[in-house]
């Protein structure tokens, strides 16, 4: 395996699909909402991605089995007002080196435009560091329009910060290369565990924009259960770094030389 | 050398072949699990894998002879009560980066698979950070049945704890899309030593598991060779640190610029 | 997208050009430089240069729009006594890896050799690391010739000095193999902060060099407003530092094992 | 520039060649040891090596000029009491990452085997971390018999030792696979500084071997101006440290985000 591919589940039609992505992220933010669509609107599986620039590794679920590392695409049928469909992009993970992300991101990108996708939401969360009373959303544009846009539904500009890293942002860069265009829209977060506050203000803002209504307060169910799961994560995590300080080979050149 | 490539020693036909693999990894628990099984019931090498993605080095041995990085093949005629035979996968060292990982690993999968392989094992060390009195055996598997599999062998299923790094979770991942499955077991160790008593444990298990017989015992006197030539090794450790901190290049850029 | 790669945004006819290069460097010395010139002589954008090594993510403008990480060519019609034109290379990055490097500087090199370049002048800053009176230019040629006239505009030759970094120097390297011939000029400066100073000094040399006028006053300017986006850049950093240490997969890996 | 080449600068025909590698390593010892050969010899320079994965950077000489990073192929006819030639190995780096420098290592494999390279001595430092009052030469090789050799001519054998990095070890280890013999001379150096001493120990062994004469109270004189040259380099190094904590692309992320 030396190159990304997607692996088709199911073949669909869509119609000028919206394509949001949700990948991994700062909080979890991004994810908690893509995941909460997918459950409330009932959106299906249809493709897979795998990857050589994922972490080299599985991750190993409450009952023990294994699920390897890659993305998912989900469709869902027009909602609300518009004749519309769906290409919700989530994951349990990103690539690791710019390379991988380039690649990644230009396959998801070739991808989802064979669809006929013109425009791009991408959902992540913005690290301010410190504990937030009620979280702001954050958001960019690839035109003065759709930036003018976000204004309108109190979406704070993010001017000149450093841009945004990841998926989130590789991807409304290359799509404007493809004639797409679209916003990124992030919840503001202290980043250090699963936010579903910052998540419910990203969700809020983006049906308000898609026009499409959920109950959102199931969100805070669901951010639950992803907590215990994570918390039971951290305490493994001092044993796992450990683990991830003999990363194969290098553990060699440790002890052996 | 730009790929990484499988050389034949010898071709051998094999019946329903279950893989086990063993590369290096925490407290050489699995390495010395498979050794044990290829020294005692005489494995033969068959083949060898060398790849771009291993360390840029070579190791040397007790006689002053040079060994490169790579991977070995051995395979076993079938034991104990099944008519299946065994390919064992042990090596000097795994893949540095994740590419490297996932190209090496994708070659072992097709490789294993061309002889019918449908059954993996991969063994490991899991560290604890600290002493362990009588090591558990924890385990994950690629399906909920093998998962119970392993709870009937005393095996504690990981759950939710951060994934299988390395060869071990990423032959189980990439196996499965190719409709192969297996279980991972891995030894609690400190990590700090070869782990000839985590070692037992694992193997314990498997043979339970294939329903093989072994003298186990020896396993203890192998561990202690290992532990005589690792020592030698550490003194040596803080020399060769000193030349890894001068890997080709850097150390140009150190000193000159 | 898994390889560098020119997009052609005007087909223009060049006379024996002379390309100058001002990639993002310490203190943005040659970026400076090279922004007055395209503005001061207006010169025109005539293609652009992405690449997958380049970093993965996208900026943010005062504007809240985003704007992918590239390179751009500019070109400018024949000035002062000579009648050759110029290749001004500006842009956003450099390619992160050294491999993205040689890719990235090997495809400028075969470009701007189409358009028949012989001569190439190379821009950035030298850091001191302690502050600077009146910044001196440093400079490195590919000819003894060469250096012998950069000494004759009071430029310090730098020598044995552990050689220039990134794509001012690696262009050079790799133009020589082409058979072309070029200077490094190097403005003296902290490196903390936009140094006008700095870029003063290069541009001085540099069109005395090129026996071209300019109003160098205006640049003063040019650094300030540059000055005014950075300081605000410098405000997200911590937060974006946060980010990147939660660079994708990492991130994941980090608190889910 | 994607892939290592290299370039032809004169076509030989030897016989049996010899082929002695001696790229920069711990204390310049190898290097010491071929440039002394090739100055006192009169080797000729006859192919140059190029890299993506060298550093991506050049050097500044004595005068000002540019050298390119790069490993260079000199040739010298029989010597003593052979009829064999000799091919020589030296360069201003070596490749950065663990796949550049297997692709490296495998094109002079290559590239020497169609001379009929059969036989290789690879020369470098072995780091003590503390002053060395008359140097030992340490050594490894290929077969038991040629570590016989080595010991005859009081070469310590390094075994176990946590193996040999870089090209110095890849080298044989590659060049096994195609049939190569050969053996590493390592000369006891503390690695601080260029040691003239280490160089002479190796170069000692290495004559003898060989049976070769050269005037060896030359190699201190060169050793000493090579000394000047690094010491006003060892002044640099901290601004030159600087420029790399902004390695292109870094850079940008640090301040801009």
């Amino acid at each position: 395996m030396d190159k990304t591919f997607i692996k088709m589940i199911e073949n669909v039609e869509l119609t000028e699909p919206i394509f949001i992505e949700a990948l991994p992220g700062l909080g979890h933010v991004g994810k908690l909402v893509a995941e909460h669509m997918i459950h409330e609107l009932g959106a299906e599986k249809f493709a897979e991605l795998y990857s050589p620039s994922f972490p080299p590794q599985v991750f190993v679920g409450e009952d023990g089995t294994i699920e390897p590392m890659k993305n998912e695409f989900y469709f869902l049928k027009s909602q609300g007002e518009t004749e519309r469909d769906y290409i919700i992009l989530v994951g349990n993970t990103q690539g690791l080196s710019p390379e991988g992300q380039y690649e990644i991101c230009g396959k998801i990108i070739d991808f989802v435009s064979g669809y006929g996708v013109k425009e791009i939401y991408t959902l992540g969360g913005l690290g301010t560091g410190q504990a937030v009373e009620t979280p702001k959303v954050f958001g960019a544009a690839t035109t003065v329009e759709l930036a003018k846009m976000l204004e309108d539904h109190e979406v704070t500009l993010r001017s000149a910060d450093g841009g945004i890293i990841g998926a989130s942002g590789l991807l409304l860069g290359l799509g404007m290369a493809k004639g797409m265009n679209g916003v990124c829209l992030m919840g503001e977060t202290p980043g250090y565990f699963i936010d579903a506050d910052a998540s419910k203000a990203v969700l809020t803002v983006l049906l308000e924009i898609l026009k499409i209504e959920i109950d959102i307060a199931k969100l805070e169910e669901r951010a639950e259960e992803t907590r215990k799961m994570i918390s039971k994560a951290q305490q493994m995590e001092k044993e796992v770094s450990e683990r991830m300080n003999i990363v194969p080979g290098e553990e060699d050149l440790r002890y052996i030389g």
